[in-house]
């Protein structure tokens, strides 16, 4: 465990929690080839309930046992792996200590057909605990007609984790019947994410990589008057961190779907570039062979912290 | 503390509280510049929520980081700060003591389409302990399908607060299917806002500035049968703040959008004409560079004691 | 207090209940100048919650402060005294002992269109323990395509106050989509929502008085088959009564909208014929001036006990 | 009390319950004239909240009073006597002992437009208990879209009522849209609702009779495939009987509307042929002068225990 | 109770679980005529609530007793019993010890026209542990609207099972607006279904046997690209069982209708093949005479551990 200055810095910033959620968002910090950086690379592996197992693991099968992919988390130094309650239940005992562990607590599929996007709540605090998890991961959809319910579920999950030592990682993806399907991703809407978890208690704060459009017609008129530089993805990430509480919270972003190497690296090259705290990255990691993913993720850290 | 004979008058129309909420109301009057004459400005920042962080903080980017508005309240010697729970948490600490807190509990965003308005319930009364607040603050939407549900849980809100000693600050704005656009602010309308939430059993009612405008049929006769005038802003005032137990309980006005520094001036004179407790002033005052807020705020202040 | 014969006889209708709730429904009837005859004159204010506090108190303006009321009951000698939270709050420390109170705990308002009437639970039994009321009030629509939740809600709230030493009085107004707008106050209609409140574990009825009107068709058989007279009030109020447990349990009467002195007394009179228990006047009382109201309420319970 | 042999074989089929719940079943089982024959009549009057006091009462003034009820199913030497929270309370204290209370913890009325058949809870298991009843009454509504509700509604007060001691009767009465009206009586649907209640955990059935009609063309298809005989009311019942536990769950079914006595007798000598436990007769018994309503409620009773 | 090596690897599977949880999973694993094998045959009986006693039972009327079927799942050597609330009541005490019961703690009927597939939670964990039963099953519909109730509604259940040391099985059907009905058993849908109940935190997984079919388009392709056999049985229910973390959760498989005799064990034989942990046979045992469906279980069992 690396508790550096730097380190020491970001916990400044969560100077309301106790000292039980500082410990493990020191652990969070500390832990991995990141550890002490202040950048963090995380491992999620939520897509088998997502879109299916089939969908997630057939490009490589190992990837079928869970513990496939803690075993990775940990080899490859990422600073955290967030997985289901399935997922989370085979390998507790196992890897006990050898990673810090996010349970994912909520969760959704694809079998249904759905008017409001809402995931389902699969797990619990306590279960997070129970499995010596450091924090709890969860899931808003701003722009669904269910956003409240999300909201006030996220609400009592976050007094209860803050209550007993967790911390609180939240995935924002603005995604329902007020935004247009290219919107989700939209600087603007990106940025209100980012926002809306940090206000709502959010330790981390997890959301997509925006691009170069902008959504509301109230925001496009701000950003025009003010000036503000939307180009680059590095213009478009320093809007999104700025936009929680200035980059006094962490925010990371996901890499979306499988991709070529070149292509991730450059992203990740604007999100550091941006001012990003790191990267949360799945299906680009577990669906390559074991040896590549080791050096993708490799690769990625080193653009974090050369 | 200043505890004038005027505080304690005020007081005095609280006496069904404990000593617990007395104390805390006392901390709201008798902090800041206007401590002890009865009046109050507060500072509001919860529009990083509503309408995202860029359309709030663009204009003045220091107030990305929620400090600065904090800040901002202690040095122009408010009464009190109000923010939801992100903003609170990251300065709680830092400030602890030096300017009274209300922490908002529920919020809404502008990503997804509404057909009932309804705030998400955000944080509790224990995080408003947990974070030295001496108030919770919520938002009901008279006029809205979904107005039960809001007065419901402010209910349970209300006596949780009332029973760990804390003040509740109700935002009463009409709005929803029962209530044309322009009559949101009618002054019938008004009037019966501050009804509701004093009968909610409300300490604080923060409602908008009454127009010379009659939304309901049944209300516009009564008016004209009993020639109650409501030309001028001081007399739709006074008439609201009759409507709130005929002056037995505070009630204070919102500014509403930016706008010109004269605009301003003329609003809050009227206000004070009219015998408002006082104004909730949020993106007039943080939307300024902070030299200008400083000015406008301490002219607001000195219009209310001069 | 004047715990009379008669209201012991009363008092042992409601022998499943224990000493703390009779004692409260002794307060009831034992309380003012009717106080022993086994007659009641309530005076109720929760017009400013439902019609605002403009077409509630404009027509004499020193009711819009909530004191008003409470000394008005005081001074006619009304057995009780019935208002939501925020009036009560106002007064209750002021007032300790002096007048029985009742806390309305539900409410409703007219700025939202309602397909559904349905109040809101705007206050608790704990509130009522807290202010030192003797009694709970609660409306309940039957006709309504919500009246299950009403009526769940009822219950809970019955059995708690049951089981702390509190009364509970029903305000039962049918309406909704099962009933006409006529048949709201039909004789058919009326003593069955007097059966209804029984049924609930009401201590006291209050229900509208029954026009000469039929609204079910197989009402109407019934009526006519058993020749059932219904032309006068005292007819009507006679069955009304009947359908409340065979006139076991307290039915009261209120008088609906603000009317003329003469009209008042005669529909008391034909009241107090049929066997009601007394009047809940709201309106017809605090809209007149002091003086007035004052000799009104005495008249009013001259009637019903000469 | 007589628990004799019959009583005790009855009670073995109960074995999974508390000695509490056993103790109650033997109370109904072992009192009235049928005390200890293993059959039933019970005396119900839900009447007045599901059709109001006229309609119920009307027939028969005494009525209107509740204890006329309850003295009537003790003269008579019913089993038991069933009724909602208010009936109850009223005779409660007087009556208690003389005859086994069944309080029926939901009802309905019809004063509103219902889609999805549903009764409201009006009463709990804690009101049973304080009112000393030996069990709880419930109404289901099979084929309702609401029936999940009323199942899960179910399911927690019988497990409290088994934790507390107390017996559980359920009237099971098919009926909403996946059902036609004439469907709600027939020999399948009948079978089928009292195979429901069996499964929820119910201690003592209650179903309309049976009428020669096949509902759903799945059974149908049964019926003739094993000809099993539906042509008498006895060969109904014998099937709807055994549709619960084959015998081994207490099976009693309802007279429904008033009729003539020789159709009464003529139906209850059918429902004792196919193997009925026995009765609960409500509008056929009190809307008869009381001398007419003890003799046909005894000579009932002979047919089940000559 | 055979706990032979294979049993303790796969409770090693299961290494988050307490001892008491991994208790009851060894009854499960330890008894019958496959106890010891890692195989299960267990014997369900909820058909009388979901289809009716009469067409559930009138094949073999001596299956309208309950107590028939805990008979034959002893006699015929099964690893468990899984019934509901009422069928499990009548003969816990009675066979207390003799085989593991599991209680089917949710269920449907076919009365009612229902959009949203979803069953009504009918007994509890509470019920599960004062009937000694060693599991809860727990039916889940993904594909239906009602999918996430069902979810949380389990996650709920599934949590307090895990701290009151019971196990958990999890009948995975989808089903609902979001599938065809074609497609409720494609391969896809069949491997999809395993994964959420495993994420799920099921300790067994029930799926009905997968057909030649694949329902998504994106599942479509993943499943040419990457050449995954799907032809045979045994082809499907391995990637079944691979969708179950790689074949570390238990999955065993449903029957269906009731068919003929060598139909059924080629179907067993496919599943046994592609390394089904065993099969849950309902209508397919107890609608035959007694001593052919001990003959036929018998005859599966020896497919499974030769």
């Amino acid at each position: 465990m690396k508790i550096t200055p730097r380190v020491k810095e970001i916990l400044s910033w969560y100077s309301s929690d106790s000292p039980g959620t500082l410990t493990n968002l020191a652990r969070l910090l500390g832990t991995g080839k990141l550890g002490g950086t202040g950048k963090l690379v995380i491992l999620p592996v939520d897509q088998g309930f997502e879109h299916g197992a089939l969908r997630s693991f057939a490009p490589n099968p190992a990837g079928y046992d869970p513990d496939y992919h803690c075993q990775l988390a940990i080899d490859s130094g990422c600073n955290a792996y967030a997985a289901p309650l399935g997922s989370m239940e085979v390998g507790a005992a196992k890897f006990a200590g050898q990673v810090p562990l996010i349970l994912k607590v909520n969760n959704s599929d694809t079998l249904a057909k759905v008017d409001q996007p809402c995931s389902a709540l699969t797990s619990s605090v306590e279960d997070a605990l129970r499995l010596g998890c450091v924090a709890i991961g969860y899931t808003i959809y701003p722009g669904s007609g269910a956003r409240n319910r999300q909201y006030e579920d996220l609400r009592a999950l976050t007094e209860e984790a803050k209550r007993k030592g967790l911390a609180v990682v939240v995935w924002s993806y603005p995604r329902g019947a007020g935004i247009s399907k290219d919107g989700e991703t939209a600087v603007d809407v990106a940025g209100y994410a980012a926002q809306i978890a940090a206000q709502l208690g959010a330790h981390v704060i997890k959301v997509k990589p925006p691009k170069d459009l902008v959504e509301q017609a109230e925001a496009k008129k701000v950003f025009e008057k003010y000036q503000i530089p939307t180009k680059t993805l590095a213009d478009r990430v320093r809007h999104v961190v700025q936009s929680a509480f200035n980059g006094r919270r962490i925010v990371i972003f996901s890499g979306g779907e499988a991709k070529g190497t070149e292509e991730i690296m450059a992203e990740i090259k604007g999100l550091a570039e941006g001012g990003a705290f790191g990267s949360i990255m799945g299906r680009n990691a577990f669906q390559r062979p074991r040896a590549e993913a080791l050096k993708l993720l490799n690769d990625v850290m080193k653009i974090y912290a050369p």
